[in-house]
This record gives C-alpha cells, sequence and structure tokens, in this order.
C-alpha cells in the first residue's frame, strides 16, 4: 500500500457525534441529515434508532451516514416521530458492528437506546463490576455500561433510573435517550463534551454541534449546561440537575481541531477563535517570511488570522485532493522518497523562491509535518518557519479523543529545538498556554480554575482516572472479535 | 409476485442444526462442512464462533452456509482449535442478524458461545423474570436466556453455572457451548431434539445428525442421551446428568421429514424408516393403480416402500428443477390457474392416461396438494390415489418445529372424506398412528408410556407449556425491530 | 479448496439455452421463466433483450436466472412485448460480460439483438475474414460473427440480410433474434441443436426445450424443422428454407443427458428415452446383485429402466445434498482420501452387505467414477457392477458441447478391460451403439445415413471442420482479457 | 430527494481525463495514481486497459477510481509495462459500463486501445456512414468512431490508419492509445483538449494535467502540441504532423474551472492566472464592501486576488461540509425554501453585519447564485456584492464541456441588469473577455485570430460543427439501453 503522503494522518480524532429529536414527522430524514452535518467527528459508523409509538426501529451501519442513510429502503425502515442518532470514530482497529450505536435495551420500564459521545474513566471499572453480577455485555463501549446500569436500578421511574445510572459515572459524555415516552439528554458535571439545545418546527432537538441545527434551518436555542439532564415529552422539556452543581470546564480542543469551523460553540464562533489563535500566534511568534502558508484543510482559517495580523499574503501553497478514500496500490518501483502525493499537492507556482510561514493547528507525532515542510522545500521554498497555533501536546487524553501512547507525542519526547529540527524547519513556535486562553476571550488561564480541560496542554486532568489508576488488562471483551 | 406451485411450501420447519468441535487444526473449516451438511434443517442464516486460545472470533451471516463460509476471507478470521456453529430457520418474518446463532457472552468465568437446536416452553416466562431483574435482553431468541441464566449464577465453576441454568428449562434442547476450556453439549431431559458424538483424528464432534460427521469423513460414536451434559476438554470427555432421569421420547418427525434421508437417528436408517413406512402404508391402504408416483422429494423412499411392498411400478411422475432460490416476477396476464411451474413439472409422457397413487409425507395446510392432484389430472392422470406415509397433524408443535395455528391444519379442521374431497383426489389415506411405530421396529405405540413425541399426531405433549398457558403477548423484544 | 467429491464434476456441458416471445404483454416476466426452465443448459450467465416498440432494452448478468432476473428492479426496465433471452454454460475459464448473450447490434435496417445455442465450426475462419476487412470484434463469441455478417449483407432487408449470413456459416446453430418489427429463429441445416415453437396467450414462442414452454403454461406447436427459418410478426408467422433440403440429424446427447427428462424432444420423452437405455442395457449386460443403485441424479432414470427390467430393486444408495454451489476451504489436515463429500453421500444403511448395479449415463474422463466406486466399497457394498447407458465417448463435439480433448476421455485412452480396472468396479459395461438407437426406436444406426449426430460415439462429425482443420491459433480476441 | 443546496450544482462539466505510460514494471498502479490526480475530470466512471506483451487486460467500472482501483484484486488483473486509463464524467443521464473508456478493438494489424477526452462536431455524421457500411456501433460515443475508421483504414501500419482516421475527425480532442508495441498521443490540430508529456524513471507518460504527473513525481517534459501525435515506443518518442499546421487555440474553460489549480496549463499557473482573473476583475468592476467571500471552492483563487488587489480582508464566510455524495431523502415538513444546507453553510460569525463581495468562477444558470446570495442574506449580511471572474457564458460548448441548451444559460436570457436581479445581489460584475486576455498575459484579445477557444463568451467556435448544422435525430444507437 502506499506511502500516501496524507497530512490528516496526525491528527488526534474525536470518537463521536450524537443527534436526537422529538415529535417531528421527519424525524429519521432530518437526524440522518444532521449526522452527516456531524460527518467530521466521526466517520467510521453510524446509527439511527426511531420510535413510532409502539415498536423501535433501527439501522446501524459502517461507513458514512451518505452511504447509508441516503436510501430509501434503509430510512422507511425508520418509522416514527422520534429519532436519535450518532456518528462513530473508532480507537481501535477493531470496527465492529455491535459496537455502533446508538445501543438499544429493553428495561422493564420499556425500551430504551442511547447514544453516547465521550469516553467514562471509570467504565471498565463498572463493567467488571456488573459482569461479576451476572450482567452479559455485548459490546466493548461505555455506552453499554450505562444500559446496563439503567436496567439494574431499582428505582420505579425511568428517569430515576437514569440518573441514578449517570451518578456512578466518572469521566466526559454527552448522551441522548430515546424511550416510548421521551427523548433525554445528559453532559457531564464539567461539561467536557458538547451538548446544544435546538428547535425545528416546534420540535426541540438535541446534539452536539449548531452546525446539526444550521443544516436543517433549525433555531440554536441553548447549549445543554455542564451536569443538565433534560427530559424531552409531549408536555415540553424539563431540565433536572442530579448532581452538586460545578463550573463548568469544557473541552478546549473542539476549538483547536474538533468542531466545524461554522460552529458556535459556547456562544464562541469557532472559526473566529482559529482565527485568533493565529493572529495570537503572529504576534508571539512572528517570522520574517514573504507568505503564510496553511496545511489544509485544518490550518486555514489560523493562517488568515496569522496573514491578516502580520500583513503577509495569505497564500494556497498547498492543493488538496478532494477525491480521497482509498489507500492505492504502491508502486514497487521508486516514486521519490517523500511518498504518493494522493491528497496533497505542492502550488510550485507560488511557493517556489518563497519564505513561507507554514501554518498547523497541531502536532501530535510529527510525522506528517516532516514531509510536509521537505514537500515545501521540494517546490522550492527558500525558508520555512513552521508555526503551530495551539500549545504542544504532551499528554494523553482520556475523554473520548482518541490520542496516542505519551512515548508516541513529539512534544512529549522533544525539546523545542529538537522537534524544530526533527521536523526540518528553519524555525518553529507554538502558541502557549495563556495565548490560547487569550485566543478565547480571558486575560490568560486561571490556574487555580482553569476556564477549560486542557490536560493534553498542561497534564492536569479534570476527574479521577479510576481505570488508567486500576488494574491494567481489563478489556476482557476483548475475547470477541467479530467482523459481522 | 408469481404463485408458484411449490410443493414444499407446505411443509413443516425446522429451525436449527448445531456442530461443534474441540482441538482440531481446522476447527472452523470442519464446522463449516458440517453446517453445509445439516443445511436442511436451516437455510436462512449461519454462525461460527471459534477460539484460539486467547479470543474468541465469530461470524454470523444470512443465507446459506456455502455463500458465506466457503469464502477464504471469512473463514481466515475464524481462528483457532475450537468452534461450534449453527444454521437457523426462523419461525416467524423477521430474519435479523442479532438472532443470528452462535450467541456470545462474556461471564466472570470467561467467554461462552453457544448454539441452540430446539425451543424453550417457559423461555418467555423465564425472560420476563430477566428482565425484571435487570437483565438487557438483547435477541429474541431462547438461547439467550440460557446465557443469562447461566451469567447470573453464583456458582463457582462454569459447568455448574450452565448445569443450573438448564435445571430452570422445560422444553426441548439440544446445545452446543464453547468456553476458553471446553466444548460443552447437552440435551433436553427427553431428548426430544437430536445430538450426537463423533470422532475425527482424534477429536471429539457435537452434531444434530450423523450426516455432518460423513461429510468430513469423521466416526460416530454414540447418541448423546436424554438429559445427558457432555464436557469436552483437553483431558478427554465427561458425562453428566444433571436432572432426574426419565425415560427417552425422540421427536418422531426428525423420521418423517427433518433429517437427511442418509442419517442414521437413535440407530435407525431415516431412509430405511421411511420405506417401512411406505410399506406400512401399502398394507393399511392399498390402492388398485398402474403406478406410484412420489412427491419430490420428501415423498421419494415412502413411495419406494409402497411400490416393493405393493408390487407396482415405482416412476417419476413429477420432476424437479432444481436450480430454483428467488420469487421471480409474476407476469400479470393469465398463464394458467394452476400457477407458474418454477419447481415442479409433471412427467406427461409417464403419468398420461395412468391410474396413479401419489406419495408425499404428511399434509399440513393441504394447499399444494389441491396443486399437485390437479397438475397430475391436467398431465392426463385417468385417477389419483392420495397416500400419506405419517398420520394427520391434528396438533401444532411448540418444540422448534415451525407448524402453522391449529385452525390453519387440514386435519384439525376436516375429517378424512372432507380432505379428500378438498384435495381433489380419488381416494386418501394416511399412515395409522399405531403403523407408524410399527415402522420403527414396535408393535404399537405405548399410550402410558409413549416411545416417541408425537403430540402433532396424538395432542399429548411431553412436557409443560408454561408460556402458552401463561400470560399472552410476552414478546416484548417485538419492540426492537432491526434490518441489520 | 476441497477436493469436493462432486459427481458432476464428469459431465459433459451443454453451452446454451434460447427463448424467445412476441407480442405478449409480459414478454420480459416470461422470457425469465423460461430461462429459468432452461437454467440446466447453462448457469454461468444469462440476459435478457426486450423491445418496447421505440427502444431495445438488455440486461446481462453472470449467475444463475433467479439470481437477477427475479429482481423487480432489473425486470421493470425491461419493457416492451417482445423479448428474447439466454443462458449460458462457459466452455473456456474465461466468464466475461461481453461474451454474455443476447448480443445487440445496431444495422442500417434497425436494432437486431441475438442469442445462439450451438457452435460454428468456421466461426474463427469467418471472423479473421471480417477482422481483415475492418470489422471490430467485441466479443469471442460465434454470435458476434453472425452479427456482422448480418450488419455488412448488402441486401435490402433485414430477412435477406439474416438468410444470407446464415449461408456462410458452417456447424450447428439455434437462433432467437429480436429486431425492431420481428421475432426470428434458425436452426441449423442437420437440426443438431434443438428449437421448439410453442404458443401462449395467442403469442408464439421460441425455445430450446419444450419444458420451457411447461413452466408457464403454454402449448407445444411443434419442433423448428432442420434448415428452418421462422419469421414472427404482427401478422403472424412466416417459414422460409434458405439452403439446400437435407435430412434431420439431431444431436444423441440431448436425450443422454442434457435434455431435462420431461422435456418431449422431436417426439420423444426423454425420461422414457433413458428408461429405454437403461432396459436396454440390463439386457444387453445384465449382473447378478442384489440391488440397482443410480448415480444421482442423472443415472435415475436409466437406473429405473435397469431395475424394471431386471426385477432387481432399485434403491438411493447415493444421496444427493441439494443445498451446494460454492468450493469450501479445505481442511488441510486428513479428511479422508476419498474427499469431502459436500454434495453426495453413501446410503451406507441401503449398501451395506449388497452387490450392486451401479447406473450412470455417462463416462468422460472417470474420474469421478473412480471415487464413487470407492464411497460405494466404503459403504459396505460387496460388489459393485458399473453399467453405463450410452456408448464409451471416444471423440470430441465441436458442435457446442463442451468436452475435453480426445487425451483425457477415458474410453479414447483404455480399453473396456482398462477402464474396468482403472475404476475399480466388479464389472463395467456401456450400453451399445445399435443399443441405444434401439432405445430411440430403430432397430440399429443406419451407417449410411445414421439418424443422429453421434460422433462422441462414433467418430462420425456430420458436418466439415474448418477452424479445426485450419491454421491454429486463430483465438486472437484473447488479446483482451476482460474481467468487467 | 433533497432540494440540495448544492453550489456545484451550476457548474460546466468536463467530460475526461486520461493518462498513459509505456514501459513501467508499476504501469498499472501509476495509472491508478494519475487518474485519481485527474478524478476532477470526470467522476463518473473509469477504466484501465493494460498490455503485458501478449495480451490486453481491462478494468472498466462505475464510480470513482479509488472506489475501484485501490483494490488488489482489480489491481492484478492488469499486468504489463503499458497501460492507459480514462476518467469520465457522462453529459447523458445514460451512465453505461459499455460507454465507459478506453474502448478496445482487434485490428488486423493487432489490439488498439484508445482513451479520449474530448467530442467530435462530426461524430454523428461519421457513425451513420459506418453504420451504412455494415459496422456494428456497440457504444454512443465518439471514441467508436476512431477505432472503426482506424480499423478500416486500408494502410499497412497501424500508425498510417490512426492518423487517417484522425484525419477524418472534426472537433476537439486529445487520445492516448494503447498498442501490441506502441503507445500513442493525439491532440486536435487547434489544440483544444490539452495533452501532456511527462517522465518517470525514464518512461514516457501521456496525461490531461501536470497534476497527474506530481502525484507520482514525475517531471513534466512539454505539452503534446496542437495537430501532434506522438509515437512512444521501445525505441523512444516520435513525433508526427499529420495535417496543415495551424495556430494553437487552446480552450480557455480549463483556466476558468477545470484544471486544478496545481497544475501548469501551456506555461501558465492556473492558480496564478485565477489569481490574476480575480485582481483584473477588482480594477474593472471593484466594490464598497467589508470582506470578500469566496464561492467554495472554485471561486477561492479569483478571491483571493481580488482582495489582495482591493485591500480589502479575505474571510470564508462559507463552509463547506468535504463529506457528501449522495442525495438524502427530504424531510416531508418546511426545512427553509432555502433548501437543505448538505454541503455548505454560512459561516455566520464572519457574515453578519457586514457588506461582501461575493466571488464566483461563472454563472451558468444561475440557480444557486439565487441561493447563495440569499444563504448570505440570512446569515446577516449588510450588502452582497456580487462579483464573476470570468466573461458571462453565453453559447454553448460542443467541445467536450457538458453545457445547457443556450436557453437555459443566463446571460444568454437576461441582461446585465436583469440577472442581478434575478440573483437578488445588490450589484453585479462579470470579467470582461479582454479582462480575460489581460490575466492570461495578453493585452486583448486578438479578433481575428483569438488566442484561446472562448466560443461559450464570444459565440465564435472555430470548427465547423456538423452535427449540429445536420439533420437532427442521429443518436440512433440510443435505441439500445442498457443498465448494465
Amino acid at each position: 500500500m502506499a506511502d500516501d503522503f496524507d497530512l490528516d494522518a496526525d491528527r488526534l480524532r474525536e470518537e463521536c457525534g450524537v443527534f436526537g429529536i422529538f415529535g417531528h414527522v421527519d424525524a429519521a430524514a432530518i437526524t440522518a441529515l444532521g449526522l452527516h452535518a456531524l460527518q467530521h467527528r466521526g466517520q467510521e459508523a453510524a446509527g439511527i434508532v426511531s420510535f413510532d409509538g409502539t415498536r423501535f426501529h433501527s439501522e446501524r451501519r459502517l461507513g458514512l451516514v451518505g452511504d447509508h442513510f441516503s436510501k430509501q429502503s434503509t430510512m422507511e425502515g425508520l418509522m416514527g416521530r422520534s429519532a436519535i442518532g450518532h456518528v462513530r470514530y473508532s480507537t481501535t482497529g477493531e470496527t465492529i458492528l455491535r459496537n455502533v450505536q446508538p445501543l438499544f435495551a429493553e428495561l422493564d420500564t420499556g425500551g430504551f437506546a442511547v447514544a453516547h459521545n465521550g469516553n467514562l474513566t471509570n467504565g471498565l471499572t463498572l463493567r467488571r463490576g456488573l459482569v461479576r453480577q451476572g450482567a452479559m455485555c455485548q459490546s466493548t463501549s461505555d455506552t453499554e455500561v450505562v444500559l446496563h446500569l439503567t436496567a439494574r436500578s431499582r428505582r420505579p421511574r425511568f428517569i430515576e433510573r437514569f440518573t441514578e445510572a449517570l451518578n456512578e459515572l466518572e469521566g466526559a459524555y454527552a448522551f441522548v435517550g430515546l424511550t416510548n415516552h421521551e427523548l433525554v439528554g445528559a453532559r457531564d458535571p464539567l461539561g467536557i463534551r458538547p451538548l446544544v439545545l435546538g428547535e425545528l418546527d416546534g420540535c426541540y432537538i438535541l446534539t452536539s454541534e449548531t452546525c446539526a441545527l444550521d443544516i436543517i434551518g433549525a433555531r440554536f436555542v441553548r447549549d445543554i449546561e455542564n451536569g443538565e439532564v433534560v427530559v424531552i415529552n409531549s408536555r415540553g422539556l424539563q431540565s433536572i440537575k442530579p448532581s452538586t452543581p460545578r463550573e463548568a470546564r469544557p473541552c478546549i480542543f473542539e476549538y483547536v481541531y474538533f468542531a466545524r469551523p461554522d460552529s458556535i460553540v459556547h456562544g464562541r464562533s469557532v472559526y473566529g477563535v482559529r482565527k485568533n489563535m493565529g493572529a495570537e500566534l503572529a504576534r508571539e511568534s512572528p517570522a520574517d517570511a514573504d507568505l503564510v502558508v496553511p496545511v489544509p484543510d485544518s490550518g486555514v482559517p489560523a493562517a488568515l488570522g496569522f496573514a491578516q495580523e502580520s500583513g503577509l499574503p495569505f497564500e494556497f501553497g498547498i492543493i488538496r485532493n478532494h477525491y480521497v478514500g482509498r489507500t492505492f496500490i504502491q508502486p514497487t518501483q521508486s516514486v521519490r522518497e517523500v511518498g504518493v502525493r494522493m491528497k496533497h499537492n505542492a502550488n510550485r507556482g507560488i511557493v517556489e523562491g518563497k519564505r513561507i510561514v507554514l501554518i498547523d493547528d497541531s502536532i501530535v507525532r510529527g510525522t506528517t509535518s516532516v514531509k510536509i515542510v521537505q514537500m515545501m522545500r521540494d517546490a522550492g521554498a527558500s525558508e520555512v518557519h513552521f508555526r503551530i497555533s495551539s500549545p504542544p501536546i504532551t499528554h494523553p487524553d482520556y475523554y473520548g479523543i482518541d490520542t496516542p501512547d505519551r512515548d508516541k507525542l513529539l512534544a512529549a519526547r522533544l525539546n523545542l529545538e529538537e522537534m524544530c529540527a526533527y521536523i526540518g524547519a528553519d524555525s518553529l513556535a507554538f502558541l502557549s498556554v495563556d495565548g490560547i486562553y487569550r485566543s478565547m476571550g480571558y486575560a490568560k488561564r486561571d490556574p487555580l480554575r482553569p476556564q477549560f480541560t486542557d490536560h493534553c496542554f498542561t497534564g492536569e486532568y479534570p476527574t479521577r482516572l479510576t481505570d488508567v489508576d486500576g488494574v491494567p488488562d481489563m478489556r476482557q471483551l476483548g475475547l470477541l472479535a467479530e467482523a459481522g
């Protein structure tokens, strides 16, 4: 297989996006569109569960939303006026259908389907306890743990069972759930993962990002608050706060990389924040150069901000081929060391003979940074000054972002000078931690009560890490490897 | 869709066939071949689970064994030296992947995969109890109930948990199960559903019929006894009888229709028994005719027996097209009332001008009997004497055979004369109940301790029917309708 | 892949079956049903072309008729009141879509679709001439040659062009063709390949066998005569004899193996002829034995005839598994030398300790005969007397039957005694050449004017073999190997 | 189906891209990569033909290159050291496999595979003549005409036949062809469609754009000249000019829309030319505004040029969702009139309250321009000044670009003021014809000998339009409608 020169190969991955709507005649079709708008949050699999007043209907598929949920035959099966859906990126190599959400269980109180974005830091510990009590686990996902806990609660009403289950969880989560009577949403006590409330044709919507409201022309109502549980039924919306109130601490990476630039997250334009990061970076670490060139597509807004602040011209020095998907067969003979330029190509006419500032949003392992700097030099750039619009990533995530082990993180292995040498740039600079907080509108990071979940940059984890600190090999459900 | 003149449309259906092998280097490949030999027991779906010493691997597919388990890519995933498999016919219209076996669960004692042939008569009652206790049911099959009961047992060792679970079951079952350490088999206390023990290359095999041993050249060792549980591991085979010993009472329908003619069931050649039934029928109800014509393929052995006993020539008066599968688009214009002859055609050259004895193995609804008698008359038969090589089916089954409701059974609705008139035959006769017992080598049916499970002919059910007698609508898992 | 013990592996193969109907509202649906009834003549690919008064519509697929032509979506595209269809068995390893028929070309006179059963003995010679004249050949089939010849004719009317093309052909053919105005049929001057005329709802049908009429309840009208061309249009049927009249000499192998037993070929019941062959064989070569066992399914009618003539009981000593299709992965470890019994199994209960007469319709290479005799011995048969209900095959066919090269034919390599030793039977006998003619109702073969095309048994080819006798490697279109 | 708000719905479409390589050990794999880089020139189907010294191998598929030609199984079949390939966009609704290129024919001189970008203006006329002479046409493509003409030439050598055929053609073409001995390339006398020569590992490459060289790190050698035929074989490259020399007149639309921005076309950077067009437009038609917003992705370079020239900030006011493919089921209830925002969304945070200059590369029907202006207004833009970086399209193309009929072209129906009102912009301006020539480096268009093929803007067609001016309904091959 080709050593594809894929600039996206060194990104962090988000695991999921969720969507739910209650009481709309086109519930499943709208959910499919919402999931399509959230496709950047997970390209591996998608699923929708609908409820028609009597029965639940489920379709779960590997692949893109548009590959399956655009088909008449698939959508016709998803009858009913309420639906929830999920898109997923897998953290492991195992892409298996039984892990595709929403999951469903029949409780004594009726059916319960649930979709989840986030990661529990005590999920394996909870599952081990459940298995010891005779629970049968079918998937390897945290989501199933919540179903079991809800199923096993002895409280009489569904919502009491569900909140009882939530109180056992640690970590980051944004749930949307569907029962015979209601659509429910829940966000973890720190609000690490996002969840917003929208409205269309008088019906409530819960989803991960505002871009999933825009696609269908729905109105943004408000963010679901940290620690809030909302219950939406035919009588309207009820808000519950089952846990002790805490201050919100949303994940800063939504702004850096995950959220779509046209989304509004906690009142801030993602595109605007990214431009701020670029402008801040230009102030912190200017470069004597001719052009500002973004690494497409993620570096584009920051590069615009950098260019506007620095007064240097912004140019597309790297062109992206949008028709990419599969990995091609690699020619056996020498097709240059730099790899096959499947996804990106230098725009030689612009770059040749120029001193460029190359802007990217982050460096994870650094492997593609090496290649892109080399590609710029091959295209004739006389100097390459690499600027990163977020701080160095030094610690892994445990809240639903797929990060490599710490010893794979470039910034955890090397100091700035070493990194610059490794990458082969003429100069290298990252945005500072306080700089990123300034881009968000704060004077600086509050060290006592940080405004964001930022452990990837700082090592300060906002919750306990029960599974990580506990016994190691608890992933026993890896026992069953299933393709079908 | 074409009103296909399908002589097989009025057969009873068996739900399942099972296969398991322990310790063989080609475990999955051999299981695939065994399932192929059992394909007549279920054409809807098939599955195999293997264990490689560390992990379980599962492939479950809708369709025939040969459609999927002949592929290199599918088989390569099924690593390991132990495997179990299952073929399935669905009793309901819902053919859904989550009901395809083997099912798998992770217990506190390790992984447990199980495949089941049979039907529990208290399965819904047990499931309701489990759901009340917080169990999450994912499928609508009885098999999952056994997994849950085993998972919830508080006994320390797996085999104790499994037998504790078995002791709660009523009905008919033949299980093969696979754990991290052993292959297990279990047959219900009356031995209603079959299970045999074989051996290949020094490795034990458990399967539903001997024809699954023959396909791979394996040796038949013995039948698993009624009420017996066998545990096969690296130390050999251990036999357990966890319940009070009772006399065996196997299902007589294995001889009448289900088992393959080349199988040996409880020491009797199925082909030989069917010929006996035909010979006994010739003695009980002879006919003054020119030819004996079987309804293919199920009536063939009995017709041979009838012909040999009566001295009438045996002739294929009906020819079967072996290339059948799908239902074709029906021409809208008149293509004769009798329907499109997709699967069978009269052999006019043989039948024309002749008095024929038409032999079939059973009548369920009678709908195809009408058509076949008419087809013989259209082909010029001067007289059609219909003879059935088993007694009238007057009662439905609850042990894993798909029977229509009682009011759909022809022999439950009409007397012999009315049936003959309905079918349009010149004469009609069934084998007597004592006649079928004579075919099996007994003088007659023992009314106090019947030698076989024969409720379809007699109305005497050998076990309690807890679900049937209990509250009706307990199929709550119908809540989730899933295609994928 | 498994060394599948496939008794059908050593059969001759027919290349094709054809069907056409004119003026029927359900033309394509009826053609699909007709092709399904002809599936035994070709399982590799199928195609239908229809004409809706303005445009032709074509669907051609690899696989069985029922796999594709049962789908609503496929059939909806085949609009119109006239249609022709084709089923195909490939003689070569190359199964490629561009060789699937019917083929279509646009002539100056309008569209022309054609389907062909047979083989030209000067096809390669004609094609070479066409290519030299600048014709572009897209397929490797003889059928395209006929299209080119028709296209290049300078005669004004289509039917004149078509008959002019026919006059250049040597060999065996049965064509059905469809133009903007008519359905045409043509049979070679000796009538080697079959073609019959039927009628349904007042519409004419042309097809290879009467079983394709029976499936839809159509009436058999008559055989198309040798050398006859029929033109069916809105004014009725017109018969043309473009070549010098000769005596018919149909292929005797239609009776031995190809035709379905329920078909009537030239006024003879195929089933009846096969029984005659068995009876004649019993007279010519009786055996001192206990049972007559057919090799299923092709040996069944002859075995019945043998049994009835000899007075020995007829028994199914070999059971066929009807669920076969793909080749399974072969277990690597010893699963007996005899091979995996995928398709057939000995019926040990019947065979054990018995002297059997084993009846098959022919021996080609003899490879499976060895295995089946061994299977009978493994099942305990004390003696195996092998009887073949046709003469030894000593010469290859060039008229549309797939025969191996002469040096692969067992009867061309060995004498009777050697064959018996090779196969491992206790005795071996074939039906004599005169015996097969007696089975057909003649006193004997007329050596001067043989009643049938029988070169496989006699070496007397009824036409010139221009390609065979000419320059060897003329298959230049093998130049393009295409999967898609 | 959803009224997808697809900004790409109103683009012109290019029909094809071609690629060929001679003598490389990885010929097919390299061709697949080259076609992938040309995917923007045709997304409907792709094909590769290779030659292994003895046989040609062909794979042709509907869909993207990466969907099929990344598979090991597909690529393994494409053996040999020479290969040509083709990507295609269909001008008609009929997407059918037999029209997918490369096409192949066996000539008297050997095999000949050919792939074509362009359109003949006398293709139908030539085909009619061929059919009259008995040629069998299998496809509806012009390419087949060239095969027939080459096949029918009476000249002795292949290259003489091919150039004889070329001399009968009118219109625009860029061919790459493969024979048993050589790779050939040909460009029409005016050089309307592009073709370049490259080199990799000492092997020649012919392809439509330089970006297909870059992807594999191949070296650009030169443009193939207008009217040039090149023959590449083991002895090297030979150049032929079979027709009277004329001045080149390449299609200007390659610069406006078709070519990838990183390609170099006739010595000019496409990205650079597009920026020039934007800058020229800013000079010709400035706007009093706050922001320059490109219509993504095609308006981006021109918008950058406009912004740099005007000094206004460049901002992504419209965000593109890269995960698009299928058309989703449309919600039946009101999801706003503006349509579902599947592919694009307004970046409200940037646009709100601003006066924007919206830059697009062209207007065809104008349908999406209406929507995008409305989307900007919905997002709060206070003024929308629409600027188009090419002249008004007033005439259809007949050289391989899919243009609507003239009465569908907005600029052919309305004057500038009417267009502005129709689109709903505050102001509207197009680049002038002389302005676009200035962007190309000329002082102005030379009215006597125009430097480019520019009939879409000027109505001056560079060749005869034989088919258009001739008899209408000549598309007789539409007679056969085939899905497979």
